[in-house]
């Protein structure tokens, strides 16, 4: 398993990221989460569609106030976000999703999934938003859309059972795989268009 | 003018809307921005709408990793915020807005919006997003949604010329007052039901 490198990050979703990779993944390459942020870069330049990553919660303790200078926070924790990592709108839709890569090849465990973000997500698609989750299989370099109504049927059902992750073969045939393009490296446009706005709903 | 009590703050926003309180405004019961997080939880568990703030851009320098014990920031910097402060959906539609108060009783002045904000804002409307501000005049008691159609016709037109803030009469010629319930402090939503749900875009 390889360790990040440095403990001193410049901007704070590298630094979630990091903590994942250190509980879950190995560190090959450009994340997940990082290739979506340049996807929407790409989506935004070129006036495509409007979606950005939120910030990361943080819980701030203590804050100093120097004169003449910015505000510098001494004391704070990350915090467990309450809704889903990304959203903004497409062609005057709400869209709605979160990101999950792992390294496992067979399934992709429930155990970084909150069941927050999982309420959060059943009322955006109760209240009319495109919501799905983002797959990776890392060692697969598969890349999946997965809608949330067949992962709300599964978390449901199986969630309080005995299954603690989501097969690989559910993904595959209730999700749609997500094209590689250069500029568009995690191309989830392409899907929604399919999907949700061609295919209706 | 009241300072507000105390430089130690339990969470991000409050500690974010100190520093505002401190650089602009009076310090005169709840602030607006609460009052609107307030509102959004009670549409959330009345099943009216899914609208969320967003958690403050914080710029991460410095963190320790104790063992056995969550990961503690040690240095950070509050950033300025490229998109707004709230989003999320109503019936079906994007929605993104951003609050403003001031202790003025005659123009909104534009110092505290920003560039990016409003360059994110045209773009939401762009896209077929619901999209405006919330300004709350707090002399007068008067809280007003306004589109952000009619905000960019004045922002393009005189913010590079002389102009640096925006006339209350403006914004109650172009706006609409929002309603105060006692669950619902900020009533926006029935304002956007009357002006982009019922009455066309």
């Amino acid at each position: 398993m390889n360790y990040p490198n440095g403990k001193k990050a410049t901007n704070p979703s590298a630094i979630n990221r990091s903590k994942n990779v250190l509980n879950t993944y190995g560190n090959r390459g450009m994340t997940l989460e990082n290739e979506i942020v340049e996807t929407n870069k790409f989506y935004l330049e070129t006036n495509i569609a409007v979606i950005h990553k939120k910030p990361t919660p943080i819980q701030v303790v203590q804050v100093d106030y120097p004169k003449r200078s910015a505000a510098t926070i001494k004391e704070a924790y990350y915090r467990r976000p309450s809704t889903t990592d990304f959203n903004g709108l497409y062609k005057g839709r709400y869209v709605d999703f979160e990101a999950k890569e792992t390294n496992n090849k067979t399934s992709l465990p429930f155990s970084n999934i909150h069941e927050h973000q999982v309420e959060h997500m059943r009322r955006v698609d109760q209240h009319g938003g495109i919501c799905f989750f983002i797959i990776r299989f890392k060692p697969l370099n598969e890349t999946f859309l997965l809608p949330i109504r067949p992962f709300i049927r599964a978390w449901d059902t199986e969630f309080d059972g005995k299954r603690k992750s989501l097969p690989y073969n559910f993904i595959k045939d209730n999700g749609f795989e997500i094209p590689f393009r250069l500029q568009a490296k995690v191309d989830y446009i392409k899907v929604i268009e399919k999907v949700y706005i061609n295919g209706g709903d």
